[in-house]
């Protein structure tokens, strides 16, 4: 099996995520932050180190880390809490994935927000010209920015545009699910106001842990109750942060999975990481622009992207598509990927691509393997 | 360190849960349900089987088994979503965590919902003739059960109660954070709309892995939105079961790990570990009343328990004594354990009990160890 579906989740992980896991939840497998003892103290350590290392990681010593188990629940508590704090003027970028739209949506059919796109060119660029008419006609309330598509790898640039959407008094918030610790990201500027990670995909950790860094300023109601272990007297949710956020039992084998992959990547160096992804990414390009039956979609222009490219193949739906490449022992993902209105902003819906992604791991053996299975598939269409 | 906090999570677990979580993260980490290769398609069958075990442990075939990262996410969704469908007078043990207690009480405060105690007797009994009065006065819609007290380990008898509340057309929850895998329940009866599970508990799997089985016909709203790699182009989250309910990556190293904890416990013996925990806290009470300073609380009635007793120390704090027994190399939980109104029912409220917690692994090196550090207590109390 060559695997190139690391947007979903990145694979392999690196060998010490795997081998710390596995030792820490052997050995100190006690419930963190909610007992005294020696052993809950040291869950409790490995989580306030994982805590500081996510802030040296996207510049933001003065953010406060909160701890999920998915992006898509972070998501859904920032943009939940502030729209029941009163946020109604809402803009996101045409490539949201459903954990934006689906939450919008659910507040939009009650008529309690009104969602607007920001304006992207045909080049891929914000067009901040529009942004700003759009922001003049209304004014933002908040403002949502994925950093790279996950369909189509296209980076947005947020610092531009969360700069002017301060400028109009929004909070921002940036979907990193694609990003965090690939793309060197100044977090700790005062225009962030949330920005989400996703453990286990550029952050090279296991499933189940995932977060939010967020300006302690930036509050909003909570959405989840349940224990802290802390003030258990008080029936209302602690107004302590990370508490107020982090109900219920922490995933302490995630954590420790997490800690040693950031570990890694400080090691590694996040600049080499994203190098040798962009050359895998190269490499793909190359690849696939080997087969004129391929048609890849909206990798063309002068804008980053990180390791995900879309395309389409000739007379094969994308579904289609999946099922050979799967005999073929090729992983790929096909469809919307979770993201439809990115299609239809780049008019591949409701078909949706065949959607190829790399990572700093993705080997020679997978490329070999790749330009076999499209031979096969060029002689056999 | 001798560990006697299993109700905070149990520890250790056994060993073919470590083996199995590693082996098969590393070999299948593909991203479940996200894709159609073969990788994604073996998680996408460790997933199915899980689910199916987990209906052949509570005996409940035509129910559908739904995976959370937590039990206190289980609770709030089907909480939240049943205050949304319209559930206004709702039914509560006295035995509650803050899990249920907390989400109650935010909407209680907008006035949305009225929240009752089932009346329980000094003999810790639910008392059905006075619960019937107090369904005849105002009609529960909702009626919400905790198995067992974490605080205090008392068994409700919920089959009984959940009958009354069925002739009177509530729905019903059982919080069997602290019985599932261990108390053989027939959760297959139609009295039986929710039961709450938690994967790290009971069920000696790992943390980031929890979940609830749910009569299909007892449907709720959506509480959390996002992907849920099905139906991508509808913004609604879809109807189908369990999907409505599964938004964004499940924690597959998570299911990995209470697929192999469930198999331990089959293969071991549900009977099994319910009896020798129950020897286990034979014993625990055995040690704890030979000294005189000790009082446990609330353990000493007619009805069952699980392994888990709540104790007070003459003129020692129990936050005081957590501390001592951490230094004795003792891990307990002390305070409210998450769980105040548990605490004022039994009048070990505010200052809560020191709680003792014990598994099937409870070993007899513990039980010298706890001796040893009790010792020493009543030598420099």
């Amino acid at each position: 099996m060559a695997y190139f579906d690391n947007a979903a989740t990145t694979y392999p992980k690196p060998e010490c995520v795997y081998q710390y896991m596995d030792k820490f939840y052997r050995e100190c497998g006690g419930n963190a932050g909610r007992g005294n003892y020696e052993q809950a103290k040291s869950a409790g350590e490995l989580i306030a180190n994982t805590r500081s290392m996510i802030q040296d990681l996207l510049h933001c010593p003065t953010k406060q880390v909160v701890f999920e188990p998915t992006a898509t629940i972070a998501l859904n508590l920032i943009i939940q809490g502030n729209i029941e704090r009163g946020a109604h003027n809402i803009y996101v970028s045409p490539f949201e994935h459903n954990a934006v739209t689906r939450v919008l949506h659910h507040f939009e059919k009650q008529e309690k927000i009104v969602v607007r796109q920001l304006t992207v060119g045909e080049n891929l660029r914000y067009d901040m010209e529009r942004i700003r008419y759009q922001f003049e006609e209304e004014k933002p309330d908040f403002v949502i920015v994925s950093h790279a598509s996950n369909s189509f790898g296209v980076v947005a640039l947020l610092e531009d545009i969360f700069a002017l959407a301060k400028k109009y008094g929004a909070r921002t918030l940036a979907d990193m699910s694609q990003t965090a610790g690939l793309i060197d990201t100044n977090v700790g500027l005062e225009t962030f106001d949330y920005a989400v990670f996703a453990g286990h995909k550029t952050l090279y950790g296991p499933t189940g842990i995932s977060g939010f860094v967020m300006n302690p300023e930036a509050d909003f109601p909570a959405v989840l109750f349940g224990g802290t272990g802390f003030e258990s007297a008080n029936q209302d949710m602690p107004e302590s942060l990370p508490q107020k956020y982090e109900a219920g039992t922490l995933n302490i084998a995630g954590v420790a999975g997490l800690y040693a992959a950031i570990k890694w990547i400080n090691e590694t160096g996040l600049g080499i990481i994203w190098e040798k992804e962009q050359e895998h990414r190269a490499k793909l390009m190359e690849i696939l622009s080997g087969y004129d039956f391929i048609h890849v979609v909206g990798a063309d222009k002068d804008v980053p992207y990180v390791g995900i490219v879309s395309c389409l193949i000739d007379g094969i739906s994308s579904d289609s598509a999946g099922n050979i490449f799967d005999e073929q022992g090729i992983s790929v993902r096909t469809g919307l990927e979770c993201a439809p209105l990115a299609h239809q902003f780049m008019n591949t819906y409701p078909a949706g691509t065949i959607r190829f992604s790399v990572s700093y791991f993705t080997s020679d053996k997978d490329f070999k393997e790749l330009r076999r299975a499209l031979d096969y598939i060029e002689d056999n269409l």
